[in-house]
């Protein structure tokens, strides 16, 4: 049996017991300190492969990590003794092909550099997750989003194949070239979103489209959530295809102009949508300008189509939310999704909780697709107070997701920060499909267990 | 225990042993004599259900069948003694829902019924499988495709929820209304595609997108299969986002003239691309016509923006390659698929395949997606030599296919004509694990066994 030492030869990539710094303990919102056994940071697929079985031989419990910029917990250590395989240093673009519009990438390559990477070259990857440092490993294990998936889908539409490292060593490749399948069981769309608990990914083929030529955005102003959801039906069955449709409430983006410190172009309202078209026509687009107009004009307090550099800094707003708020409170960010039409409906439930929970809460999200990222702010709160209002509220607000026919999770998955609430609402019977599957993949429970269900 | 009378209390919904009708022992190119336990036509999800757990009872094979229009046998009975499900009389349109863009049907309802309803109402249901009397049920159970897959994807793409009825009996729902999800393992994937192998499919919520109010068919005519096949990258390349790209040769399309009665609208070259465009606005549709028109002016030997007058009937003359062939001889059609790049390659080796074996051979597709329809032509041969000649060349055929990266079935499903090559196509990891994942939903091997792999 091969030591990790043997494995990894280069020191610099291998902390073992103590010597493993602490950034692997957490994401962005989990800090979990259970003793790891080993960081192992591979270059390569066949060190994958040798890791994994190494792991197997010494029964470690394995994690598979990128950036490290998740939110939800998944690729933080629960059980003490794991051997977390860190692969964002397999960071290479191997190959573009311009005869299948695909891009073949290592599982370490940053989503922000792969998207300069094919626009210099004038394609498009349409995902784009607002962490432009996570990898693209982590998008796919987290069925990664953002502001486009109205028009373009998530990063589940562009992955046409990925190698895997499975549990056991043995590697499996999913998908193909090919852009239509009816040839057995789509075992892709299975690890896509598994946050790394089938395998390892350490290649994908990506699916590119030409680079739009044209694109505007459209900022309104409306009195009402209600009013900005109203307005988003109306622009999707316009047929304008909007790429992105994205809601905030006045009193989130509040933080973003203090932080910035310049307003936004509307001083209006209480809620604001943004929406993106592009296309290849300029004249084209000034046509979809006016229909998303006049199809929502009984709705706006105030439209404007934006100017290039108007809409890099009312976007700069939008991007800032977070980052404005992180200076004023200790937050928990949500990534909830509902059928479109009930938008309105959960940010407005949120205005009671907030009320009965005497704990503040910001709502902004994809209304296009019907995601909110509700804000849950700690503010003065104690620690004590935090962690009791936060639970009860988030009770009552997952219940009312669950109502509304929604899932607890869109675009950042479950982890260990949502397992309950997709526990209670998910149907057992899909629950114990999806266990039965694992077992499939991975009847040791080896790789990333106890997380998601 | 409920009898099937019990349960299927309407006698012209249930033959039993001798009394079953002929068609149920074949679908479009398959007949297999098997005597069959009974086929019951259930109306409603729990006649289903109970039907299901009668088969459990009476330990019999279960196969769901919608409109028979299948080209692969996979709704063939090949044990004897099966339990047919014919779920083609629940047909009912359950909802249009405006707010959420969503269709919810019944598995019997006919895809040409489902698109003559929502286009009435202003909306689009893309997939457009050429079969318009097949079931959306039959079209989810092979993720059936059609002519705008190019843009617009295949059924998979398409359907937001489904209800199942497992092979125990018990119901799932897979997938929902929801746009996107992070939450969990995607089963609904899974079952789409499958060929019945794992539920019977009793509802199913389809997603529409606002009905295209302009398009336009370029018919182009190149000297070769491989120069139409250049032309295809350049405009798939070019950003016009063309919705079909069609390829024939003139070898096929020759006895659709005949057929029909009228010639192509170009009569020069060998082979002919139809490419559609659709969106909103005629003005950005002509200025997408000439880019088309410009990437591919090396390449034509002419290039045609048809009228509408012009389209319809160059389409039909498209649409009756088959029905015209019909007339002159047998025939075997496969539906193969390859990278898009490697499209011609693959039709110009068919050319020595048949000088090899001494079997006529045509060809016509999906340029856009890679989708070869190769047709085999029995035309004079013996049954004998057409069986013999015919499995010498789908040999060297599928081995070419895969070769080049390709896969058997694109949109028609494996069954049991493909079997045999899915076997040496697919990597044996990926088959093992698609055969455990058939054990996870059917242990006991009760619902269409022996299918696919
Ligand atoms: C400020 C901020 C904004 C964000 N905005 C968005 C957004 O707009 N849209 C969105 O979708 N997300 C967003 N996220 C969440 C996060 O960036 C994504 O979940 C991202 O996909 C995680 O990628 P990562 O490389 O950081 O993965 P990690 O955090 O390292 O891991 C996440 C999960 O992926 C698994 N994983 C990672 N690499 C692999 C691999 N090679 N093989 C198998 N499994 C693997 C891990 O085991 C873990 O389960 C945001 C996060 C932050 C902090
Ligand atoms: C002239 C012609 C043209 C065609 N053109 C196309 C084309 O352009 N694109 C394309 O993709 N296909 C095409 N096909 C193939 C065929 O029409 C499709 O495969 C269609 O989806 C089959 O639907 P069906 O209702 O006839 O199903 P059937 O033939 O009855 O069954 C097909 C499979 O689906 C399963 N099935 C049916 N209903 C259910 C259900 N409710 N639940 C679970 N499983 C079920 C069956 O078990 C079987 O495995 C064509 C066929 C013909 C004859």
């Amino acid at each position: 049996m091969l030591q990790l030492k043997e494995i990894i030869q280069d020191a610099s990539r291998l902390f073992v017991g103590d010597a493993v710094p602490d950034q692997y303990y957490q994401d962005t919102y989990v800090k979990n300190i259970k003793p790891v056994y080993a960081v192992a940071l591979p270059k390569t697929h066949k060190e994958v492969q040798e890791l994994v079985r190494f792991a197997n031989e010494k029964d470690l419990v394995i994690i598979a990590r990128g950036a490290g910029t998740g939110v939800a917990g998944s690729q933080v250590p629960i059980q003490g003794n794991e051997l977390i395989i860190d692969v964002h240093l397999m960071d290479k673009i191997v190959e573009l092909d311009e005869d299948t519009l695909t891009l073949t990438v290592e599982p370490g390559v940053l989503i922000g550099d792969l998207h300069d990477y094919v626009e210099n070259k004038g394609y498009f990857y349409p995902p784009d997750p607002a962490s432009k440092h996570s990898t693209i490993g982590g998008n796919v294990a987290t069925n990664a989003g953002g502001l486009r998936a109205v028009k373009y889908g998530t990063t589940r539409d562009y992955v046409r194949e990925m190698t895997v490292v499975l549990p056991d060593g043995e590697e499996m490749t999913l998908g193909s070239l090919n852009i239509k399948s009816s040839s057995g069981y789509d075992l892709k769309d299975l690890f896509i979103g598994s946050e790394g608990t089938l395998g390892i990914t350490t290649r994908i083929r990506l699916k590119l489209i030409p680079l739009p030529k044209a694109n505007v955005t459209i900022l309104q102003a409306f009195e009402t959530a209600q009013k900005a959801t109203e307005a988003t039906l109306e622009i999707l069955k316009s047929g304008v295809d909007p790429s992105g449709i994205e809601l905030f409430e006045r009193s989130a983006l509040h933080y973003a102009e203090e932080n910035l410190g310049y307003p936004l172009k509307s001083q209006v309202g209480q809620a604001y949508l943004m929406i993106s078209l592009d296309g290849n026509d300029q004249k084209e687009l000034d046509g979809r300008i006016d229909i998303v107009q006049s199809v929502t004009s009984d709705l706006t307090l105030e439209s404007h189509a934006l100017n290039a550099e108007e809409a890099e800094k009312n976007w700069a707003l939008r991007d800032n939310i977070l980052l404005g708020l992180t200076k004023f409170t200790e937050f928990e960010l949500l990534d909830e999704v509902v059928p479109i039409n009930k938008f309105a409906e959960l940010i407005e439930s949120t205005k009671a909780m907030q009320e009965k929970h005497g704990l503040n809460v910001l709502n902004f999200g994809h209304a296009g697709d019907g995601n909110v990222h509700t804000l849950l702010m700690k503010d003065d709160l104690t620690e004590e107070e935090w962690t009791e209002k936060r639970a009860a509220l988030l009770k009552d607000l997952y219940q009312k997701v669950d109502e509304l026919g929604g899932l607890p999770s869109a675009e950042h998955g479950i982890g260990i920060v949502k397992k309950e609430y997709m526990g209670r609402m998910t149907q057992t019977i899909n629950l114990d499909y999806m266990r039965k599957i694992k077992r499939v993949f991975d009847p040791d429970n080896r790789l990333n267990p106890d997380k998601v269900f």
